[in-house]
């Protein structure tokens, strides 16, 4: 398989497609939508997990683990969220299978084994939580109740590309129950400004926090909250929400809890997630023709170093080099790899740590033993320098803090130079057709208006920035006045 | 709800039920066999996992991710493994629910959203991991292959509990694929001494290694190593397995490489587990009528410290002792927590921190700071002390490591105590009725006597141990000649 990669500019849905292949972080896999995640996205992925659940521990929260399979009765006990997500579930309704009469050797569902009631795979776990959190909670002692759930969830999507849209996905549950309304809405805006903490420091991605209109909002959902990031073919992606779920799955449960005043009230909800769509969307921000790029953050080798030899002597001194490097590294906490596999000649190991994203390569030659340096490759910037090697250690810390600092200022002047306010529809059509990124528009509030926006141009509503300013204006499409400008785009 | 437990004496199955429970591990849930792990439950897993998860990555294995759901067609590639959990199998035939036309607010499954092929749940994922392997394996250089999942599983068990068996679970499963047979057995051997190490520096339970008989293998493996561990009440527990598939997936899924010369051959392969069982093994082993009894090194708090205090101020000078106390601590890596909730007395917070096995409580009165000293009461051992405040911290540490040690050998000693040589029938069921532990004795090594004995004393072979001696003698049951002792258990 060739590693040269269709260019974004030829067609950036296969360069996408083409670099989580190549870059081993993922592949289609036998069942329909769902995918293999490979050890090397793997890796990144867990570095993901390690960081944001210190962040929800942080700030309170505790793991655990509820149920796979949610049965079809409570499944369909709040009926918002029941609509918005039966015509894409997946359903169990046989537990055994038997040897299939007419077809030697094959298997076939047992006709006996029909479950009474069938089983939803979870698509989201409001339902079967609230229906668990119900024996948790007499009391206002009992809250708030803060808890997250890592798991795998299921939505039959009929059009799935690796990692931004699968049938199966890995991804995060928050669940929490509060005293109040406005404890509910605090914990909904803490945990989104989590996301958009962890998306800027660590995926060195900018973000917009915002709240979704109506008909954006989750099926269930009094207020949705989000992040909004935008990718370099100028199409927005949705990154985490955060959603106020009101007392809806409290009554749908029944989940009442005794007051201070001791009188009986229902519970007031939250639920955030963010997935492996997060993925996607470090893969397509910083990402080049050449390959991944990888946030030092998020890397699960910040440097490797390649030995450049033609003797066995040669090798056995570059590698004494080489180990002292390694523990100055490692002492500093930096991950780094030593590629010394016998193998593969230098050339195919730049390409490959080059096509992977590893931020930092040292790469150590029999005259760089002579001279005392060695050169040091940056992957964002593709440029190369000889260095010395006295206070190497220091410098290779120093260069991954300004990677990382780097990565987002060009994502984030890239990110401001694709928002363009308009205020007619002309413009509007005009700046989308051209493909670049988010439109600041006046809208006049209603979903007619937001529909046919849609249906015209296939914008949406991204969000409504909680940042944004209050300017009346006239909605861009009606005319009709608004108070505030959103931002429309095109989105994944 | 009382919190006083049945005694193990009274009622073990039941102390075992209600010790879950109210410890806060664990809850069965509204679907059939599945249970939700609760927030402290799920923390002590999260300890487990971590530990393990080293363990994994310093023997050279990385993590990835496979699809839930398996084809039915590759599901039954596999001959033996195919039948061996095709009983107990959930199987997705729909991928959408609509509106009930006969039952308003109902949903029902959508009779047009049939799938072709069924899929079923992974109950273990060799088939679907070995049809992906084939596009992963061509050379000798792509071997060997060191992959681990950490994912849920589903088998339709009947009778199922809490932690024990139960028909979703948590597990880890590793696979991996090899040149030749030596190396794969090499690692189905390593692994399961992985499991070994872990099981006794971490959980402090004693294990004995063993192979399992060919009736008791993994359907689909040509060898099963085990670790089978004692319980309380004289049950045997298997609380893991690593298997040596030989080439049995790599044929069923043509999985084939060019070897050294160029020739190509089937890979050898090897999967391994260990799931949330470990929790009831664990739960099983150390605890007692006063409920659980934890191994500091998988606690989630070793340390717990209460205030006792009448006013305001005393409280506030035994918080200024106590944030000493625990930066100390923390600052030798021991996780400690301040239990200063103003909803509970002393007495209520010692009742529940006994029962959920904190190791180590620190009481701290008005009448101990005059006198510079602290209460340190053990959980195991159920014993208190007062000691001087200065040197605390060396204290609690080297008291953590002795508690560590202690549950190992009590453990040890309780196991050592209950493995009984017979040489009789007559005595081996005597001893079996007295449930008291592992029956060594000598076996024919047919299938047939190993069912005879179980249908007529429900114990099984639980395992040939490794460390067996060479030493002849007659069957216990039907007195033909054997070679090596084989041990006997009732077990989970």
């Amino acid at each position: 398989m060739s590693k040269k990669l269709t260019s974004r500019a030829e067609d950036y849905s296969k360069w996408y497609n083409e670099l989580v292949v190549k870059a081993d972080l993922a592949e289609n896999s036998a069942v329909r939508g769902c995918m293999v995640i490979k050890p090397y996205g793997y890796a990144i992925w867990e570095k993901m997990q390690d960081e944001l659940d210190k962040m929800f521990k942080e700030t309170g929260h505790q793991n655990a683990y509820f149920p796979l399979f949610v049965p079809k009765s409570l499944f369909e006990a709040e009926e918002k969220n029941a609509e918005g997500f039966a015509k894409e579930c997946a359903v169990v309704t046989h537990y055994r299978l038997q040897n299939d009469p007419d077809n030697k050797g094959k298997l076939r569902v047992d006709p006996k084994a029909k479950l009474e009631e069938e089983l939803v795979v979870r698509p989201t776990s409001e339902a079967i939580i609230w229906n668990t959190y119900r024996g948790w909670i007499q009391s206002y002692r009992d809250l708030p109740l803060l808890i997250n759930q890592w798991a795998n969830v299921v939505r039959w999507e009929m059009r799935t590309r690796l990692f931004l849209r699968t049938a199966e996905f890995l991804w995060q549950e928050g669940h929490t129950a509060h005293e109040t309304k406005k404890e509910a809405l605090a914990e909904a805006e803490l945990m989104n400004d989590v996301y958009a903490k962890f998306a800027e420091n660590f995926m060195a991605i900018p973000v917009i926090q915002g709240i979704k209109t109506e008909s954006e909002r989750f099926a269930g959902a009094e207020e949705t909250y989000c992040i909004e990031a935008l990718m370099q073919d100028g199409k927005a992606l949705q990154a985490g929400t955060s959603h106020f779920l009101g007392q809806n799955f409290a009554k749908a449960f029944d989940v009442k809890f005794a007051n201070k005043e001791g009188k009986q009230d229902y519970v007031w909800a939250t639920s955030w997630g963010v997935s492996t769509r997060l993925m996607g969307a470090l893969i397509m921000t910083h990402s080049d023709d050449n390959g991944l790029v990888l946030p030092p953050s998020l890397a699960p080798n910040q440097v490797v170093i390649v030995p450049i030899y033609k003797s066995e002597e040669d090798l056995e001194a570059i590698t004494n080099v080489a180990n002292t490097i390694l523990s100055e590294l490692r002492g500093k906490n930096i991950t780094v790899k030593y590629d010394n596999r016998t193998t593969h000649r230098p050339g195919a190991k730049f390409a490959q740590h080059e096509l992977q994203g590893v931020p930092l390569r040292i790469a150590i030659g029999a005259r760089d033993l002579a001279n005392g340096t060695v050169e040091i490759a940056r992957r964002d910037t593709l440029t190369k320098e000889v260095v010395a090697m006295e206070g190497l250690s220091d410098k290779i810390e120093a260069l991954l803090k300004t990677i990382q600092k780097d990565l987002f200022n060009k994502a984030l002047d890239f990110r401001n130079n694709h928002i363009t306010e308009v205020d007619n529809f002309d413009e509007f059509i005009e700046v989308l057709e051209s493909k670049t990124g988010f439109v600041s528009a006046h809208w006049d509030g209603t979903a007619e208006t937001e529909d046919k926006i849609k249906e015209l141009t296939k914008a949406t509503i991204r969000c409504i920035p909680l940042e944004g300013i209050e300017e009346m204006g006239d909605c861009v499409y009606t005319g009709n006045p608004s108070k505030r400008r959103v931002l429309f785009a095109k989105a994944y």
